[in-house]
């Protein structure tokens, strides 16, 4: 086996989904990869789906990635920092100051051959079942480099990222947390405000919900032992964040109580502003789009012929989304489509004789 | 043509897409709908759709349906039990309470044959051209009699509903107000909070923006001269729910300033339970789901063909998302079916060349 890219092999450490998931994109490469985890099970399932092997007794890495929780971080860094003198170390957890303020109050010493990083890939499954080679693909992966970071060390992270499939976007690691902050626990904290509100209401009061709600509360479904976690060892830029959103709800307060319009829409508006704000599918300009609503019966098949039908036309459908239909077997379906093509689809659809909303 | 379900013909007031929508159904079953709106072009529109015609000088309807915006519901409601003392009166705002206050404080007189309504249905569309027929169907359709309301005045009401084939739903103005306030006006107003945080970020920030924001803030780019009609109008129930929300951010705040993982635990789980109080697909009691993950190729019919492919295994799809994938041109798609179906569906993608995610 040839040295690969690093100039050796790499010692993944926790095998859960993103170890997992790195050591199935490595071997995909032919690299050498290790696993090891304080879960032999998870071992041992990782390397049945080709993740990589138990690490050799005295076997030495040229790179370490550390997968574990995020309060682990800091202590396992140091630790591979210790162990493999030789080797590069990197990690990929949520949160990139607080791990290293923990490595540097324990004076480590040669943090230099240390860069964080932070692949922004799904998180709703968990394990070693539930990894795969191509989690990464096309997705920002974030490397964050602190000031005495060697380059020869970012330079081994970067080429991880890309061998993942993933695009490196380098950062340090106060502005990523504080870009992570915003664009996904602050948000995750506010749809679990919002899921709150739902916990104790009467039964009669929920048979009205509709997509919105549904939308706004999805991922305050996640791990609440991870997101523990999460937003503590982000506090600082999670705080300040919150700050921000208690100024604007103490705004939104006293514009309601004292019905001053002026003071609503312009709180109202900035959200607009902010659902705008959000780039377009592959980070692209935002093309002019439309949605187009078809009736669907609710049984197997139904949707395969819509798309057939739609796909006959040659119309590209950026998203879908379908409407949970409370009380009758039909469901809503939306497919979002520039906006050029939505009344050749509309007209296309009708001739085959779906029921559409105009 | 016959008296109908009403007694005679249905005057719809906004024809709007609401208002459209209503004239599209009751057409649809032989009912005389006529049309009336401060914007003829309006009534013009929704004529050719074939949603009723203009009201014939001197005409009496049976039934009047106020489909105006909130705050010219009171005025509206009360001009029509004046002006047409044979009729029973309803209204399809989101807002019960206020406007019902405002026919009192004005000492309506006749207002037993008023009964409001509240049908919930989609409103990211608006105006005539976007009304359809079929809008209603199988939604839930609040019917919201206040003490005083005339039993055939109810049954007027509830017959309306039914007759555009929504599932009518009773319940006094107030305990309505406080319910949508709950699964509509307070999610909607964090999504606007959350979606303000974005406003101003700098755009490397957002570029590891997820699905998950991007969920949580799509309704905060409803129309704000809409919602600050709503908010307004339903500012009792808002303001109380408010008032919760606030008391958990602080709760929030003190836990993730102190590190108090025990409070932010409790947080966190409301908010899963939250998640799970929401019912099912069509109301009934929530399934064992799972999500099945598929990479697909970003152009024209690869859908289609991944339906085609999932609709031949006879898998009924009940939900799906698409992933948007900053970088580059395959995109993650999410398909949500009953957990015994997960496996073969997975097994029998793969057999069809897709690349799966386990």
């Amino acid at each position: 086996m040839s040295d690969g890219p690093f100039g050796g092999p790499v010692l993944v450490i926790g095998a859960g989904l993103l170890g997992t998931s790195i050591g199935l994109a490595l071997r995909h490469h032919g690299v050498e990869v290790w696993l090891q985890d304080v879960n032999r099970e998870h071992v041992r399932t990782a390397s049945g789906l080709g993740a990589g092997v138990s690490r050799p007794a005295g076997g030495e890495p040229a790179l370490v990635v550390v997968a574990v929780p995020p309060d682990l971080l800091g202590a396992e860094i140091g630790r591979a920092l210790a162990e493999f003198p030789g080797a590069v170390v990197t990690d990929v957890g949520s949160v990139k100051s607080e791990p290293l303020a923990r490595l540097r109050e324990a004076a480590t010493s040669d943090l230099g051959r240390y860069v964080g990083s932070h692949p922004m890939a799904g998180s709703e499954r968990s394990g070693p079942l539930a990894g795969s080679a191509s989690l990464f693909d096309g997705r920002p992966w974030a490397v964050t480099p602190h000031a005495d970071a060697d380059p020869a060390a970012v330079a081994a992270v970067v080429a991880l990222a890309e061998l993942c499939g993933a695009t490196p976007v380098s950062m340090p690691p106060d502005e990523h947390d504080v870009a992570v902050a915003r664009i996904s626990h602050v948000p995750h904290l506010l749809a679990v405000l919002a899921a709150g509100r739902l916990a104790d209401a009467p039964a009669d009061h929920l048979a009205l919900s509709g997509q919105g709600v549904r939308d706004v509360t999805r991922i305050a479904g996640g791990d609440p032992a991870l997101w523990q976690q999460i937003v503590t060892g982000n506090a600082a830029a999670v705080l300040q964040l919150l700050g921000e959103v208690r100024g604007q709800l103490d705004l939104l307060i006293d514009a309601v109580s004292t019905g001053t319009r002026s003071d609503l829409a312009a709180l109202l508006d900035r959200g607009v502003a902010g659902t705008r704000a959000i780039p377009g599918k592959h980070g692209g300009p935002t093309r002019p789009m439309r949605s187009v609503f078809v009736s669907v019966p609710d049984h197997p098949g139904e949707l395969a012929r819509l798309f057939a039908d739609a796909g006959s036309v040659e119309v590209n459908i950026e998203d879908i989304h379908i409407d949970h239909d409370p009380g009758r077997p039909v469901g809503l379906v939306e497919l979002l489509v520039d906006e050029p093509s939505a009344e050749h689809l509309l007209a296309s659809l009708e001739s085959r004789g779906w029921v559409t909303h105009r």
